[in-house]
């Protein structure tokens, strides 16, 4: 393109971002109370480690299109300066390891149609709730995104006297590695691609593996329209057609380029509907969802659609804009996945609800699901019986579940946490006595071959010796996983009256005791969750891997998380993780982790050498809990300075604001929750009190009631909850019941610049 | 339809049917040396419990058209007078248990288009290899039915002066039950139906379940006239519509019904292609495979591929037409299943071939799996290679398999056995180093949650006893199974040098003597296998089933097979037999038996009183090797004296000519061989040698050479065989290694009129 024209173009490029930015400003000042969904940045989180999608998404949405960048990224997004490859419809977020999905790719660009790769630069890119915008610096392209529940919608703008052209390219797909079943890996199987009319196009793409090996998935697509196509060229395995319509599907890559007639028009519409059952099915589903062509009528569907859940919870008019931000993008990462795709299960059909995407259960139990359960119980239970639909179909519940196929696993079978916690928050639409059974199987049916895939790994030697002996992967891990989740039983079997198993189960909730190497010292603290050989012999040196030749030890110690560079990092004795956080990781067996660990001030001193020594990593699921633990010695007011400090250090409004993959949501509910003042012990019925960050918040609860936390004299200085009342009455614990937040009512906190009595006393519970 | 017209039209048809007869006389008479293939009649085994496909079939083809009776039947076809519903395009043969696929149904009728349910009677039926004829009673339309390997092709010929119209019916399968999730039975996905242009139909059938409980699987297909459809009307759920050219799938059962323009043409040819892949791919199979429409060329076509095979083995000039029938009908009954989908594998791409269809291989493994060694060795390492890859991919090698899903076991992990036998028999293409760790996975990693899909069942029990205890399904037969399973790990394991493991798995091939009582008596012979208990007690009642209130026993003794109502059939100690069938089946280690049996003199009175009353059931895979057991005692005239009876009461040229399920071939493979005195025991390098049925036989193989049976001085008084001479040379072995027939070279029997000492100092080989 000549400068001349390049500059006449970025200038109006230029005013037609400041008018976006400034609707954007009036709306939110102008309905700053009614509109909340306007404080959701979808950029928090997205550089870094955070690594959310940041496209358009409905709640639970089933289709997700964003940009792809090169490397293979995980939600198909990276920063500028990055090149884009195109537009995918299907991505998860905040996900490690191998990607998945990408699925179904379009790009536009203007030229000949003679080449698959349409790779461009961004010059600008704009990003909101349900929208996403960017225009590229070769052809100043504008690519402008919404979307519909399974329905993506694209408007084009090309520049004037520009040809407007588009690939469709159902090849494609995240992750792509040359090596046949890599790990992690996502692999092509097939992909077809029709020109149904000068208006549609369909198609799919059929990929097997990824991060959770998965069978084969199938996204059929359906793509319409608004201007006819004058021209196009398919493609297949290298090759472009002419003359063919169609390319089938021979397990060759396939794709299509199509020149719209140049009709002065700059703009093009695009809808892709998607259906992991048929391509009629796509086009059905753009025919229910979007028959129109109304881009903003898309966009304020879907923020309508938002606001109605986000709203669910107010802040006070006082909340800086920060705050605002943060709170509510983090609602809003926890209600992006799992996937809704009832009605879209290719597997089976009944009347119960399907979703997909769990990815994992042993990242999401802890606070996205409970956060569900506080915000949108209703889908909560939808998404259970989903999980024992499951359980009912294929034999086991999910703990990782993508692409329609379970895997994998990482340390529990954590569908149980989920479960007692529906439980005991007396979540109604639930079989619970098919969920026991569901939770029984996971704890004595070993999972077969694939001991990663579902259920438990190592079962056996769990049963016979009490622990997962080292040499199983993830033996640490594992043993205090299955431990709490034998809680997790117990609690279920005693609510229904079974005794004989609770019994039993809570025998079995002890079982991390067995790993306990009580003796064991490490930077001051006394007593960790050590390897122990199936013999019973504690493991100073363990074998890390071996070859034909060398069986080379190492020595393990609680500070240890590496492991030498031939063992892969889900085969060591914890994931993601060192003794000293998962030595803390016990949430049902607290006061005896205190007892063991040398009572109240040895505890109390273990934890601050933790925290102190950045032994404490914020990034990683199973020390979420552990800032909270100082309540169990009665010093709640030590759990929120941690908090506290945490927050400052960790999370902010910023594009690097997460600490961590944000893995469904889990980093983002950890923080939505502690602003709130409260924190969930997934599958117990209580949540801990902590100094709130926002002086009030109203929860509008479902059954019509609301709750109220309100502070008095909260300010910087003013950090301790001094006294409080529930309901008028003086309320001395530092812990709530699900029940006294979901009668309705008001817990209002006085606060101090000094800790005080309060929560002092009656420690929360245990098993 | 009038009195009078019927009467001309059946008159009519009558003559047409002598036509037909009159070009398959001359045919067979002018070419009786030339075309062995006309002796194969797809009818025998098709009534009583044969259940084998009658329909049109490639060898190993992939797509196998039938018309479908009410009520269900396996194959689809049941006698006349039972009702048509129609001809769908996928079925299996042979087999027991609930029904799986019949997939895209069509019909022909005349009349309106306002009821899904054209079911007709026949008035007359044809079949011979290839080819299917009917003439329906109500309607006098015929439809003619001959196939290519992935499309079908049918000639509907209408009466003069009645309209043209088909059903199309994608929403049809066999063996539909209204329970949900009912054992065995398939249940409905999801299906969809499009008008694509006036001459063209494309959808698809998704369907779950059936006899191995198989994930859900997609037929697609694409469906092509040779006139123009002059109106239809879709369905879907009940409903017809006008004007709607496709119904997407909602989960509900669709179709469409056509009508053709009346050109004055009473024929109406179809050609169906099918895919497992997508309805492109089932357009492009008809593109690549039949691109024109002769019917006559299609049927030939099938003829020369199934000539080719069939042709590789010579009957001398004087063998009866009935023998003729019985045997070339046993090896086409052998080889049209398990089915080539290479390149219709929906799961992954690679370049190794793809079967399906492995129904199961507990059944095959004895006969019919060798016979496609003998005739079709390349066949069977491209069957063997996609084991290995079902293997790598999906963690186990198939032992059912259907409906591209592993499922279901019976027995052992008899895949062991198929490469054992290949490997023995110097298959070359194998990766036996990949094949031994595929064995070697069934032996040692328990296959999960569901013990009947893959792998071994309660092997963690069977590695720790030496047996499978009783309470586990089917204890008896997987012990004796896996033990012979361990066997031919060990053989695999010694010829790749493995002394380790060879040591290993020959101690567990010793395993079946664990359930070896010793002291137990019945019907005048003493020890058999019977069930034992955890703990190691030999158990005379045992436990079948039990209620909330009742956990009534059952005396268990060896000639008991029926367990009381309310216990499934594949829960018992044996499968499908009683102990003193399975006593008997234990086929690496005959010498040990006949020890534990008593020597000699009391093995063959055993034998004898197995095969004198009744206990021997011919139906029943395990007893297939039984009748030879006499060669290991030094008498391998017994064993050919009670095979030649057992064909005689058994096996025929009728309908009701098999006396078993064929089960993909099973029954039809063991006469085969028994008609030319060979009989494999699979996993092991020879063939024990009985007196034939046929004169003389010249095997061509595959490298080139030709292998020679010549009998001497045979007759219906001199049937045993007196001395033989092996190239020249007296050869006085009552077996032969397969590298002896694989050298080429001829084999003279000389048949005297009594028993000889021929064969019985150098007994079969064994551990």
């Amino acid at each position: 393109m000549p400068t001349k024209n390049k500059e006449v173009t970025t200038m109006k490029r230029a005013s037609k971002f400041i008018f976006f930015l400034g609707i954007s400003f009036l709306t939110i000042t102008g309905n700053a109370q009614q509109k909340v969904h306007q404080y959701v940045d979808p950029m928090i989180g997205s550089e870094g480690v955070g690594r959310v999608f940041i496209g358009p998404s409905c709640p639970y949405g089933m289709v997700k299109p964003s940009p792809d960048c090169t490397s293979s990224p995980n939600s198909g997004w990276l920063p500028m300066p990055k090149e884009v490859t195109g537009f995918s419809q299907v991505h998860v977020s905040g996900t490690g390891g191998g990607p998945k999905y990408g699925n179904i790719q379009i790009m536009p660009f203007s030229g000949a149609l003679d080449k698959m790769d349409q790779t461009s630069f961004r010059a600008e890119e704009n990003v909101k709730l349900g929208y996403y915008e960017t225009v590229f610096k070769e052809n100043n392209i504008k690519t402008e995104i919404t979307t519909g529940e399974k329905v993506s919608f694209y408007r084009i703008t090309y520049p004037k006297n520009k040809s407007k052209e588009l690939k469709i390219d159902p090849g494609f797909f995240l992750g792509e590695e040359k090596i046949p079943d890599a790990r992690e890996a996502q692999q092509f199987v097939g992909s077809q691609i029709e020109i149904v009319s000068d208006t549609e196009v369909r198609g799919y793409s059929r990929i097997r593996g990824g991060w959770n090996n998965g069978r084969a998935y199938t996204v059929y697509f359906w793509a319409v329209f608004d201007q006819p196509i004058a021209k196009f060229v398919t493609f297949k395995d290298g090759k472009f057609y002419n003359n063919q319509k169609a390319q089938f599907d021979s397990g060759k890559k396939t794709g299509a380029l199509l020149s719209f007639v140049n009709s002065g028009k700059e703009e093009l519409n695009v809808k892709i509907g998607i259906s992991f059952l048929s391509e009629l099915k796509a086009k059905n589903n753009i025919e229910v969802e979007i028959p129109h062509w109304n881009f903003n009528t898309v966009l304020a569907t879907l923020e309508n659609k938002w606001e109605d859940l986000l709203s669910r919870i107010k802040l006070s008019d006082d909340t800086s804009v920060e705050y605002r931000k943060m709170f509510y993008t983090g609602l809003y990462h926890t209600m992006i996945m799992p996937v809704d795709r009832t009605g879209e299960n290719p597997l089976w059909t009944n009347d119960e609800p399907y979703y997909d995407d769990f990815y994992t259960i042993w990242d999401t139990f802890r606070t996205s699901s409970p956060l569900i359960t506080l915000i949108d119980s209703k889908r909560k239970v939808d998404i259970i019986n989903a999980m024992l639909n499951i359980y009912k179909r294929e034999g086991y519940m999910p703990e990782g579940r993508s692409g329609n196929d379970n895997g994998r696993t990482q340390g529990g079978s954590n569908a149980e946490v989920v479960i007692a916690d529906a439980f005991v928050k007396n979540l109604k639409g639930i079989d619970y006595e098919l969920a026991l059974q569901a939770m029984i199987k996971d704890a004595t049916v070993p999972p077969g071959g694939n001991e990663e895939r579902e259920g438990r790994g190592g079962l056996l030697d769990y049963l016979k010796l009490g622990y997962v002996p080292y040499g199983t992967d993830r033996a640490g891990n594992r043993t205090i996983d299955y431990s709490y989740n034998d809680y997790n039983i117990a609690t279920v079997a005693k609510g229904l009256g079974k005794t004989d198993l609770y019994n039993q189960y809570m025998k079995q909730a002890e079982n991390w005791q067995n790993l306990w190497r009580a003796d064991y010292e490490n930077n001051g603290a006394k007593g960790f969750i050590m390897p122990k050989d199936k013999d019973g012999n504690w493991l100073d040196d363990v074998v890390f891997g071996e070859s034909k030749i060398q069986k080379p030890t190492f020595k393990y110690t609680p500070v240890i998380i590496e492991s030498p560079w031939y063992v892969c990092h889900w085969c060591v004795f914890f994931y993601e993780g060192t003794s000293w956080e998962y030595s803390f990781s016990l949430p049902h067996d607290i006061p005896e982790l205190v007892k063991k660990s040398g009572g109240e001030k040895a505890f109390e001193n273990r934890l601050d050498i933790f925290f102190d020594n950045n032994l404490f990593n914020v990034a990683n699921e199973p020390s979420f809990l552990t800032p909270c633990l100082y309540h169990w010695i009665g010093k709640p007011y030590l759990s929120s300075d941690r908090i506290r400090t945490i927050i400052k250090n960790n999370f902010n409004t910023s594009r690097e604001g997460l600490p961590g993959n944000d893995d469904s949501g889990a980093m983002s509910s950890w923080l939505a929750f502690h602003m709130m003042g409260l924190y969930p012990n997934a599958g117990q019925p209580y949540y801990l009190i902590n100094t709130p960050l926002i002086k009030e918040t109203v929860m509008k609860l479902e059954n019509g009631k609301s709750f109220k936390i309100t502070t008095k004299k909260m300010s910087d200085k003013n950090k301790y909850i001094k006294t409080a009342w529930l309901n008028g009455k003086p309320y001395n614990k530092a812990w709530i019941l699900h029940d006294d937040i979901n009668n309705g009512g008001e817990l209002i906190l006085e606060m101090d610049s000094k800790p005080s009595a309060w929560g002092t006393t009656i420690l929360p519970p245990a098993k």
